[in-house]
C-alpha cells in the first residue's frame, strides 16, 4: 500500500486539450507505459461526442487495445450522460467519471444547464445504468475554489452543492478540483477539511489541481494537511486551463511523484518510467507543456532521491 | 507596515545570470520602477570583478543614477571582499550583502576557499570596513538545504556553520537560501524553525527561494509557518540556478506578491507596476524567464484581487 495515491489523468484530461490528433495506438501506448510505471488508477479517455472533443474520436479502439488492464489497476472514463455511460460500459469500463461544476456560470458554459440539472442528470444516470450500485463512480467537483466567470467561490454554496451530490448514493468518490489553478492553499485546506468533516463518513475525497498561478504543490500539501491522500496529476503537465492562455495547466505527475519521494512518502510510481512515458507523449503531441522535474537532469533527480553522490558531483 | 517584506533581488541576482549586457541606464530604470512599485529593500548590483561577472561592469554608474533613493528605501549591494565593500561604500551604499555557502564543495566552487576561510573573510571585512558597526550587513547563507555537488545538506552541519556566522556580530540579517531550488517544504520549515529558535535573539532571518522543482511557493509558506516574514524574490523570475539548465530560477516577485495579496496579507507592493517593470526588463534582456502570474491576464488577476467581476466574465 502506497502512502499516497496518485491518479494519472493525462490520457483524458491531458490529451483533450491538445489540438493535434494523437493516433489511438499512441494513446494506448501511453496508457500501457503509465500502468507499467505503477499507476493503479488512471483516466483512459472520455465517451463524449467526437464533435465536441475530436481528440476522443475512436476512444473504443484505445480501450480495446489496453484491455484487460492488469489486476488491481482501475481504468476510468469520463461520461457526460447516460449514452456515454452505456458506451463506456459496453467497452468494458466499470469506473466512470462525471463532472459537475460548483459554479453556475461555469456549469452553464460547460454543459449548458444549471448545477441542479446536472445533479439530476447524475441521479438519472445512476438509476438507469447502475441501479444495483456495481459501478465505481468518481465525481469531479469542478471550480470548487475559483471560476473563470465568478472568481473566488463562496465556500458555503460549494459545500451545500457537494452535500446534494453526496446524498445521491453512499460510497462515491469525489475530487475537489481547482479547475483554473487559481486556488490558494489556505482555501484548499479549509474546504478539504470541511468536506472530510461533513461528508467523510459517506464519501471519499481526492484533490485535483492545476499549476496556473504556481500554487499547485502548495495546494497539494494543504490538501494533505486536511487529510486528503489521493491526488490527480497529469503526465508531463499535459492539459491545462483553456481560460488562462500560457498557463501551465494540470500539475505534472513527475513533480508530484518527485515531491512525495523527497518527502519520504511512497507513491508506488517508478519516476524513471514516468519520465519516459512523458517524453514519448510530448514528442508525439508536439506540445511544450512540461513538468519542473523534467527540467532537472535525470542524474541530479536520482542522486537526490537515492542519496548516492557521484564522486565528480552532479552539475547538470 | 506591511505584513510581509518582499526583498527584490532582480537587479543583482536576476541580471547577473543574463549573458547579454543590459545597458546601465536600463538597469537604473529597472531599479527606479521597482522602487516606484513599493519595494523598500532591494539589491542594486554587485561590486565584483567585471571579469568574473561582466554584467556588473560599471555598477558605479547604475548606483550614481539611482542615488539618492527615496527615504525609507534601502539599496543593497553584494560584495565578495574588502575591496568590493570599499567600492560599495565609496558609491554611497551602506547595506552590504556577503554570501557564504553552507556546503564546502559549493563554497570552493564559488569562491575557491573553505567555508571557515569565508567566515574569516567576513570577520576581516567587518573589522576593516565597519569597525563601528554602522553598515547594515545581510549574509546570504547559500545551499542551506541542497548543494549541486553534495545533494541534500546535513542540518546539524548547516546549523553549526550559521552559529559561527551569527557569533561574528550582533544584529546581522541572514537569508536562509535554497540556492538550487531543490529544497522541500518540510526541510525549509524545520531549518527555519531551528534558526529562529537558536539565533532569533541575536540575528534576523529571511528566506531566499528558487522554483527549480516547482516547490518555491510551498517553501515560502513553510518558512512563513516557521515565523519568517522576509522573502527574496526576483522580478519576472529573472535569475536562475546555473547548475540546472531549463530550471525556472529565482521565484518571481509577481507570483509571491500575488500569493500574499490573495492570502489577504499586505506587501506594500503595487502588482501592476511590478508587472510593468518585469515587462520592460524582459523586453530589454530578451530573456524568456517569467512568472506564473504573468501568464494570467491582467484583467483576471485584478478581478480576483478586487473581487470586482466584469459583467461578461473574465475568460482571458
Amino acid at each position: 500500500m502506497a502512502d499516497v495515491e496518485i491518479v494519472e489523468v493525462g490520457p483524458r484530461d491531458g490529451l483533450q486539450n491538445i489540438q493535434k490528433f494523437i493516433p489511438n495506438n499512441v494513446k494506448a501506448d501511453l496508457i500501457r507505459r503509465l500502468v507499467d510505471a505503477g499507476f493503479t488508477r488512471l483516466e483512459l479517455g472520455s465517451f463524449v461526442s467526437p464533435k465536441a472533443i475530436p481528440q476522443m474520436t475512436g476512444i473504443e479502439d484505445v480501450i480495446a487495445e489496453v484491455m484487460p488492464l492488469p489486476e488491481g489497476v482501475r481504468g476510468m472514463a469520463l461520461v457526460p450522460n447516460t449514452i456515454g455511460a452505456e458506451r463506456a460500459m459496453k467497452a468494458g469500463v466499470t469506473s466512470l467519471i462525471f463532472v459537475i461544476s460548483m459554479s453556475e456560470a461555469h456549469n452553464q458554459s460547460n454543459v449548458r444547464r444549471s448545477v441542479d440539472a446536472s445533479i439530476e442528470d447524475l441521479r438519472t444516470l445512476l438509476e438507469q445504468v447502475d441501479p444495483a450500485g456495481r459501478l465505481t463512480m468518481r465525481i469531479g467537483l469542478a471550480t470548487c475554489f475559483h471560476c473563470p466567470f465568478d472568481g473566488v467561490m463562496d465556500e458555503k454554496q460549494v459545500l451545500s452543492t457537494i452535500e446534494k451530490i453526496v446524498a445521491l448514493r453512499e460510497g462515491m468518490d469525489l475530487t475537489i478540483s481547482d479547475t483554473t489553478g487559481m486556488a490558494t492553499p489556505d482555501h484548499v485546506k479549509r474546504l478539504a477539511t470541511r468536506c472530510l468533516d461533513a461528508f467523510g463518513g459517506s464519501a471519499t475525497f481526492g484533490f485535483h489541481g492545476h499549476d496556473t498561478a504556481g500554487f499547485a504543490i502548495a495546494n497539494i500539501l494543504a490538501a494533505m494537511e486536511a487529510g486528503i491522500r489521493s491526488f490527480d496529476t497529469s503526465v508531463a503537465g499535459l492539459g491545462g486551463c483553456p481560460f488562462a492562455p500560457g498557463a501551465t495547466g494540470n500539475v505534472a505527475s513527475e513533480d508530484v511523484v518527485y515531491l512525495f519521494q523527497r518527502l519520504g512518502l511512497t507513491t508506488g510510481i517508478d519516476l524513471g518510467k514516468l519520465i519516459d512515458a512523458g517524453t514519448m507523449i510530448l514528442e508525439a503531441s508536439g506540445v511544450r507543456h512540461a513538468s519542473h522535474a523534467r527540467a532537472i537532469s535525470r542524474k541530479r533527480l536520482f542522486a537526490d532521491l537515492t542519496g548516492q553522490r557521484p564522486a565528480e558531483g552532479v552539475m547538470g
